[in-house]
């Protein structure tokens, strides 16, 4: 019951019956921590509604008693977005799991927050939809619009933010709200679906999402092309992208990560600076895009490249992909990972990458570099151990380093993971006088900063 | 000088020279009125600044003395965006009309807010790119952020919305803030530049935006196709865009208003109900695409098919679509257009349209349907005598019921225009709690209400 009281406790019952209130300490100690190095923070207590209703209530008694409220979807955030510094009532949703409506005439669909990722990829299955945001973690749908997710396929198909409708939002006062609404586009009214999403659970709790989905393509061949250098690999993704070729997904996987990953999966791929690229289209359309990718490649000293166009072949590549952070993590028991995010214009993504090489060179943290280099975000990964605080200065140091060279060509320090609390350290030299503004809007749709405080926005702000 | 007052006038003097501050009538007049039905309404005085920090000091001194600011591009609003009905100051922009910079590497451009579409069509067009907004009208780039317009080719490439990198906004306290950056991606703090594209002047002035561009289609084919009936037409687009062809442009034109073209363009077009498609691809993809697609107007009785792809005859095919409401204004001199706006999920699009041509034809109003189809979204053109309340009570009876109809099956009451003072009515109706919430956000932002009064909020909001 922690520090929450016996009358709030008991006000808490009125809403939720006890078997949806917990505070077991192995339940709290589940919602205290995600995947990133962060260190972990017990909420006081942990609530699973099945229902609006019962999320609008309890915000409603949170915010009579001051207390913050934190959603929880799998905790699979690598910024702490989860982590309840401030203790408080987390809100878990993983009994509002259902996929509400599928509308496949209007290519949409309806969940509620606690749907995953993949459970929604097996109920479109069968409609020949997809749903295009793949961060690679199954992470939850109502998580993925709160850190405005993106991942492999972005380049394409945009990020969370371009595939949400509508969401439905519960406020610091208990009201509920709708963002938007089912059209394709709309311009009534202030935009909130863009405000709401990315606002890591700031401004309010999501309780249901409308999504666009899209039709499974006709076609799909996925390509891996090995390179010498780590800059041949760069600059070939640079020229595809410049030749205008409709990539659906196109990412870097240097030399240390193809190690880790071929210790942990079933693969023997090459271990050098590698490519996986992906087309979708029409066969012929799809075949004239492959050529002409082909001859780029082997333009900038590609040495060996090979395209799947079955299913097994391109799931296997991609699931290796994926399993890159998974694959550090595994090969370094007891280690916790630092990822960076930045994400740059894409002519400044070759220079951007040999800095940040350089930079994890330098501190000797092991690591390796993904990216999504289609949008010019990507990742250095470092192995530290989270109870050293030398191991941590020198990824805080790379970070650093990185971040400042992002931001000053143009890029943003978090491209998909969000801000956290790792991050909001940078956001008033990211966004400038914005930042006030940002603070305004906050102020004004949760005045007693209820919601997930620390996050984004600094305590001290 | 009108009621602004002799020491205004001379603070306003301080900020810029005597020729860029003008009571001249004649001025006063052009910046009274837009391209609508709605009753013109004159500004107290006009500046034309050159400078950001001259927007700023404008503003400064505005919010000082409590005096309305009213943004201006060319006046192409259909609802009145931007009439200044409290009088004020009229900040025409047409002195910062400079593309500052094209980024051909990064596909971005930044240019000053009252670049035209078509200046930067042309500044592009020697970079191999493209900007892909085109809402028919030569409107200013800052004006088409403000209202988040879009236009023939959203379908394929998305609305003003998604092609804003950046914006640099000057607010009403005349502090300076840029609401993104230019990396493809972002997930640091709140989303502003969605929040201010389609604000239509009341959260700020924008003196800059930095805008997503793309490369010029490697193939372009456009077509016509004419059918027996309205309903073939719409349901042959609905099932071209349930098999997943990606089509970049997807346009209802019907009977009326082909009727209208011939009269005023030189095209002796079949006048019946018509379909305009454009696809952009490479060759061989784009064939197939034609081939899949000239299947589905077949099945849907298409009597007609003609594909252009040469330049010139797309031209004139685009030019004559385009010409359509100015073809009405020309048939009936004198007369203004009212038109409808909404959009509505894909699979409700037929009934709509069906609904409102009924209803339109049930008020006897002469005018025509043409849609962006493909979104779901359709305009009903309606031509009223401005000085014949019976003409305008008509059609705002027509414009109401087409609401209701679309605000019912999950849609919104304006598509791309933006509210203005036409749509204001109806904003409760379409966000209901979450009305409260812009309102909320309006108020943190600009406080006394001095940017564009009566504006997406009604003055008794």
């Amino acid at each position: 019951m922690g520090e929450l009281g016996l009358i709030f406790m008991n006000e808490l019952k009125q809403i939720l019956p006890s078997d949806r209130i917990s505070d077991n300490a192995t339940i709290l100690e589940q919602h205290s921590t995600d995947e990133s190095y962060h260190a972990p923070a017990l909420p006081n207590t942990v609530v699973f509604p099945k229902t609006t209703t019962e999320v609008s209530r309890v915000v409603k008694l949170a915010a009579k008693v001051n207390v913050p409220v934190v959603s929880f979807g799998l905790g699979t955030s690598l910024e702490g977005s989860v982590i309840p510094y401030q203790g408080g009532i987390m809100i878990d949703f993983s009994l509002m799991n259902q996929v509400l409506e599928v509308r496949p005439d209007d290519f949409l669909v309806k969940v509620q927050p606690g749907v995953t990722r993949k459970q929604l990829e097996k109920e479109l299955k069968t409609y020949g939809l997809f749903f295009s945001v793949d961060p690679g973690a199954d992470a939850t749908l109502g998580g993925m619009a709160a850190t405005n997710a993106s991942g492999t396929t972005s380049v394409k198909y945009g990020v969370m933010r371009d595939q949400v409708r509508d969401l439905q939002v519960v406020l610091a006062d208990g009201s509920v709200i709708h963002t938007g609404n089912m059209a394709a586009k709309s311009s009534s009214g202030l935009h909130l679906n863009g405000l709401f999403i990315g606002s890591e659970g700031t401004l309010g709790c999501f309780t249901e999402l409308t999504l666009k989905v899209h039709g499974i393509p006709e076609k799909v061949v996925a390509g891996r092309a090995a390179f010498t250098t780590l800059d041949n690999a760069v600059e070939a993704v640079i020229h595809i992208l410049q030749a205008g070729i409709p990539v659906a997904r196109v990412e870097l996987v240097d030399a240390p990560s193809i190690k880790q990953i071929n210790l942990f999966s079933d693969t023997y791929y090459l271990e050098v600076p590698t490519i996986f690229i992906e087309f979708h289209g029409n066969e012929a359309g799809l075949q004239e895009d492959v050529d002409f990718t082909t001859e780029i490649l082997q333009e900038h000293q590609c040495q060996d490249l090979a395209f799947e166009a079955n299913t097994a072949g391109r799931n296997q590549l991609w699931e290796a992909r994926h399993q890159t952070a998974y694959a550090f993590l595994h090969h370094y028991p007891g280690k916790k990972q630092m990822v960076t995010d930045v994400c740059v214009p894409i002519s400044q993504l070759a220079n951007a990458i040999k800095h940040g090489r350089d930079a994890v060179e330098a501190s000797a943290l092991p690591g390796g570099i993904v990216g999504h280099v289609g949008d010019g975000n990507y990742h250095i990964l470092m192995m530290i151990d989270p109870q050293n605080p030398e191991d941590i200065a020198k990824a805080n140091e790379v970070n650093e380093q990185i971040v400042s060279y992002a931001l000053s060509c143009g890029g943003t320090c978090t491209g998909e993971h969000g801000v956290g609390v790792g991050k909001a350290k940078y956001q008033l030299a990211e966004h400038g006088a914005a930042f006030e503004v940002m603070k305004r809007i906050k102020d004004s749709l949760d005045p007693q900063h209820i919601f997930n405080p620390g996050k984004i926005f600094a305590l001290t702000d």
